[in-house]
């Protein structure tokens, strides 16, 4: 555990409050009144000069005047005297403070320079500081409500597997309310507000560290510091704690309303898509998925060895709709062996027993079907997680009892297999349920959609195994030179990071073009050199398939021609003289500055992938070959790489280096690059690699 | 009302129950009891000569000795003694008969010969049969619970708008304790079971014509009798009544599943989901999404007039993930006005107002906020839907009254707008927004996707006033011929049926190949003709851009040559010289024969669309110009035809005036036709029309 981390607010031996206030509605109040009912074991200080006693309890002018130990300190006063509390707490040597007040960087004026001297005491003196401006903290075991959300009232919280950390103090609420009503486990819960000090990255860093966490959810609004985020991912994963995260701002309008409504630079979504993928992050796009995932996570007592999905019914009907939504969401729905289905049909005779399995409702007149085909099931048909669609048979508590227990022997024979049970349940059936390690999850395509999510984290700790470092930067990359680059000079840095571009000569006049291509060989293509000029084929600029010096010379004087005419103010370095490839297919690499997560790298198939679908792929840059490997993976177009009508299929081998390493020299090269565009990067057939026809670099301004 | 509806078994004079029996528990036992119990006002009568009484009732020992009307009777006596039933039914002339009796076509054996002895009855006597192996109907305002499926015991359930057809007695159960749970009002539910005279398009028909029924739901497994299902949909979309459908079977998986699960012969997943498209049928995708979907059209007053979608909030980043879902769903996140957005700020100094507008939790401490709110969202917004997201303020019942009361009166100055809470509410706050016409949906991407359900019924209420009835079948057209057809005469047969084709001659020689080229103008094209080969270019049989007499005679040799290599059986009748058609886009058309709805048309555009991402729409033929618009509109490959890359726009308006054309051509020679294959079908740029370069007919076998 780091000196510096979290435990001490979340484990205080003594809590202080200050502005404690009596009137346990007031902001003051309410941590007071929560923490007084919810079983804390320690001592509660309220600090108020004004008062002798609050809400019976003795109170104190100033932190400092408590003789006892205290970690954690809820400030609720006034924004203008919230320095003055800090340096008090500072003083005790408390572990750490939570700002609930507002009126910081959030409101502009004083609350500014307010915020910034919070930040600066915390960087002097080591003590932690949450908020200000947020919602406060949790923890449901120890009974500390550090938090005014009116959803802790009466708290009724359960205490379970599941840690929040959310960047909006109002969805970090909301959150509260729901788990409430669903009956959802909550171990801790943070709200992080205007990230003075503790932000989004060292709260994951802390629950993937804390072993009462099994699953870490968190809320996003925006990130501004890349490498405490991505070190705190990859700490998470490494400890094989799964993240699900909620990430809003994807659409325009959303975007709009996101700037407006926090301060913090978001970085484009699409990056945070790419990181996500990049660091095993579980991405949920509603409110219900982002439980169901978390849910998924906190019960689940392993990960499904297998995509091989086991689906009983007692609708067939259903069984058919699970069993499309699991194939949609990439999981197995095999049939079971024609044995076992003997078998089935032998204990069911007018069943389903393909898979789905419809036990129809025949298993009410006779429970102990139930257990006979989950022995069939897993035992023969070796399923690594079944699902049960019970209908509303979770309404009636001593069915229940008996199947449960039977689960319970079928888990003994069977353990690390994972069984949820779809069907209207008590909240009481479900605790039943869930003590075996059983799921209940009540609509049954989200109950599929669990399973691919377990899945999801059961493919990402494969994946990690296999994650390869950044390949090393070549010796003797050359440098990024000062002012604007010409295709050739992109091309000679590219291919000095060990990134294959076609063979080409500059040539400054006719004759010099004319000796490149013979010595390049024919046919060769002609491009026109100029920094000036950016889309080439536009005016002109490029000619292609010549096929001897006749030919060339010729090129040569229609391009020079075209393109003064039509860019008479551009800089003209001559032509550029290029091998000429033939087949393969066109992709795009390229990389982008990010405002948040620096360069990122960018792959696509050419055409109307790119161009009409935005069917690319990011990641932030750098990675290895593996990764790039996903990145080619995770793009539709992917399909025109793998030998459509009757062509070879292509040299993904070559392709997925070549991403990588340049990946490796954006990184590197980060301060000075602003993009990168590789177009096209042709890749040929399996074995004869690829080659960069075009690139362009521009340099940060 | 039609005669033959099922107007007298939703509403009886009276009912019997054949096989009714003492034990409330068992199956002819339970709808005695039930409707004893849910306050229908008419006489039960129990049928069952072996008892004088039944659960408190006079027993008569058959229908025919009762003297009063009967309009429905419960059919629950063993399957051998069902038809006997169902005779004193005809005779005593009862209105319909519910077979709640399983044995019959499932179950194979004498039960197949019952089942069609139950068929030939319905038919003789016009009496009308629902089932048998159903679960049995509902009408929850007339306390008819003529079912024995436990989910209606105790009733509970709440009555309203919703009616509900399921083709599975399970599904419906299941359906019926959902709907208990979640407290949505159900008006009709009835079960089909094996359908032996009832099917589903029956109910469908006759919930359209019910005044009390705001919304048809349906679960569809398979459909046998195609016209009568669009028949049906088709007055339902007349009647403006909304028909949401769960259809499953839309994966291999889950396609296999419902075959082993269903008889009925099924239909390709993709020909339904054209289907649907064609008659404004809302096709779910999960049981939340279906009962949303289901509870949004019977709740909401009118559907909203245009996409635009205002966002109320009380958590910012809530409100962002609404504006990400509701892009993603085609609605217009439109900005507030500035004028209106400097009105709010100064109601609220903090909050969002660019739409999604944040009142943040300063809403709590003053209620007003919100009838403001809504007051310049509607009127300067100009919004026809709002999704307010409450956060759990629905738990708390005073403060619901007063807002509740706040929207009765914003709905009075802005009749016609849709407005959803989104909130954690308790059913009796559920209950106060309903009854003032708000709807109340917990999940906010799930209001904002109820928002869209109900746009789309919009959009279809206003494209079935564009939609035109097919074109006339051209007089004259060509007859198919019986054998195989060579290209040729495929073409010829096309271009009869109004379906531009290139101009082509059959050539039997090389000098008649020369001739007709110089007839039709170089360039041209060669294939090769023979009704055994199909697909030519594989083998050589295909020549392009032949621009002289020389490249013709030299391109006919080669190829007769090659292809007599590749194909030494195959009988050729020559070449086939073509004009060379350069330029447009390549689309593909279609027709297959389905074997529930006959021929259907395809579309979709040439290339990896088709081959790798299966991008393709069907309707089933025939129909008219502007659904064939639709087609092309519903297929991301249509980007191809908007003019990429610097490319002219193509000629959509002949497009779908071929597509059209080919839906009536094969609606007309239906009973010939196994497939059409109108591949490429070239689109010019607009206002230079489209053609087919070749084409295949394959007659029905």
């Amino acid at each position: 555990m780091s000196e510096n981390s979290l435990h001490r607010l979340f484990h205080p031996r003594g809590i202080a409050v200050y502005g404690a206030s009596a009137d346990s509605k007031k902001i003051g109040g309410r941590p007071v009144d929560f923490i007084k009912k919810s079983g804390y074991d320690g001592p509660i200080y309220p600090i108020n000069p004004n008062y002798p006693e609050i809400q019976g309890l003795k109170a104190y002018p100033k932190v400092t005047a408590v003789a006892g130990p205290v970690d954690l300190v809820i400030v609720a006063v006034p924004a203008a005297g919230v320095v003055a509390a800090l340096e008090d707490c500072a003083a005790k040597g408390v572990g750490g403070a939570v700002v609930l007040s507002s009126g910081f960087a959030e409101a502009g004026g004083d609350g500014v320079e307010w915020q910034r001297q919070i930040t600066a005491l915390t960087r002097r003196t080591g003590m932690r500081v949450v908020g200000p401006n947020c919602m406060g903290i949790i923890n449901v075991k120890r009974g500390i409500l550090g938090t005014f959300t009116p959803s802790a009232e009466g708290s009724g919280l359960k205490p379970g597997r599941i840690s929040l950390v959310s960047q909006s103090g109002a969805f970090g609420g909301f959150c509260l309310a729901l788990m409430r009503q669903q009956g959802l486990g909550l171990n801790l819960w943070i709200t992080t507000g205007n990230q003075s000090d503790v932000d989004f990255a060292d709260c994951v860093r802390y629950y993937a560290e804390d072993d009462e966490t099994g699953v870490i959810v968190g809320y996003i609004e925006g990130i501004t510091d890349k490498e405490k985020l991505i070190s705190a991912l990859e700490f998470a994963r490494q400890k094989g704690k799964p993240v699900v995260v909620m990430k809003v701002g994807s659409s325009e309008a959303g975007a709009a309303a996101a700037a407006s409504h926090t301060a913090s630079l978001a970085g484009a979504d699409q990056v945070y898509d790419g990181l996500f993928r990049q660091y095993g992050v579980y991405r949920a796009h509603s409110i219900d998925e982002f439980f169901d995932v978390a849910y998924a996570c906190a019960t689940a007592q392993s990960l499904p060895a297998s995509d091989r999905l086991g689906i009983v019914t007692v609708s067939g009907g259903v069984g058919v709709l699970m069993a499309d939504i699991a194939c949609k969401l990439g999981l197995d729905v095999a049939a079971m062996p024609e044995k076992a289905q003997k078998q089935l049909k032998e204990v069911l005779p007018f069943a389903g027993t393909r898979n789905p399995v419809d036990m129809t409702a025949q298993l009410v007149n006779d429970l102990s079907l139930f257990e006979k085909n989950f022995d069939v099931l897993l035992e023969q048909g070796n399923y690594d997680a079944v699902v049960a669609f019970l209908s509303s048979v979770g309404l009636v508590k001593e069915l229940n009892a008996q199947l449960a227990e039977q689960l319970r022997k079928v888990l003994k024979k069977f353990p690390g297999r994972l069984i949820i049970m779809s069907m209207l349940a008590s909240q009481e059936v479900r605790r039943m349920y869930e003590s075996e390690g059983v799921l209940v999850v009540e609509e049954p395509t989200r109950a599929v959609r669990a399973v691919a999510a377990l899945r999801f984290f059961a493919r990402e700790a494969a994946r990690i195994k296999t994650l390869t470092p950044p390949p090393a930067l070549p010796a003797g990359v050359k440098p990024i030179p000062a002012g604007a680059l010409n295709e050739t000079q992109a091309k000679e840095i590219l291919a000095s990071a060990g990134i294959p571009v076609t063979r080409e000569v500059l040539a400054r006049d006719e004759e010099a073009a004319v000796r490149a291509a013979q010595d390049i060989g024919f046919p060769v293509v002609l491009k026109i050199a100029s920094p000036d000029i950016q889309h080439k084929s536009d005016i002109g600029g490029v000619r292609v398939n010549l096929a001897d010096a006749a030919q060339v010379r010729d090129g040569y004087r229609t391009m020079m021609e075209r393109v003064r005419k039509a860019a008479p103010q551009a800089k003209l370095d001559g032509v550029v003289v290029a091998q000429m490839v033939k087949g393969g297919v066109e992709t795009i690499l390229g990389v982008n500055r990010d405002p948040v997560f620096g360069p990122v790298v960018m792959f696509g198939i050419g055409g109307v992938f790119v161009e009409a679908f935005k069917d690319v792929a990011f990641r932030v840059a750098p990675f290895g070959v593996e990764e790039a490997r996903a990145m080619i993976n995770e793009v539709k177009g992917r399909v025109m790489l793998t030998g459509l009508r009757g062509q070879p299929p292509a040299d993904e081998e070559a392709l997925a280096q070549a991403i990588a390493k340049l990946s490796v020299f954006a990184a590197a090269h980060a301060d000075a690059i602003e993009t990168i565009d590789v177009n096209p990067f042709v890749v040929l057939p399996k074995g004869q690699g690829a080659v960069a026809l075009d690139a362009l670099i521009i340099r940060k301004p």
